[in-house]
């Protein structure tokens, strides 16, 4: 059994939003993704074989991709199909 | 893709805890749970094919299992072993 405590473990940059790494097996991957204030990720697509759940823990901002935008806050889940 | 916004979403109840169900797919399920004060989840196992992840969202408890016990609260997340 994994415990993480993820405040306490968030990393930031000025460069770019910090991506780590958490747990990677076949059947499950885990990732945490800490932005600065102002910092975002371009629109992109995911390579992946199942759907891909996204989860707000801190903070605001917004998903955007089209001409859609979706406010993002803490609890909002996005769940990208595969 | 869905959309869902957990906090405006969570239901309780006085009676046991609020489990539902919000997404099913053959790669990913997702439940969440809702206790009022006082309430828990027996210590049990679960009968999956991959490992189980548990994010704690709101509030402060402890999981439990055999002699050890380990704090939970917002952003403690726990990831089981298949």
């Amino acid at each position: 059994m994994k415990l993480f405590n993820l405040p306490e473990a968030a990393k930031f940059s000025t460069d770019k939003p910090c991506r780590e790494l958490l747990f990677d097996s076949p059947n499950l991957r885990v990732l945490t993704f800490n932005f600065e204030p102002g910092q975002e990720l371009p629109v992109h697509s995911h390579n992946a074989d199942s759907e891909v759940a996204l989860l707000i823990l801190e903070g605001e901002g917004v998903f955007t991709g089209g001409a859609e935008e979706f406010p993002a806050k803490p609890g909002t889940l996005q769940i990208m199909p595969s």
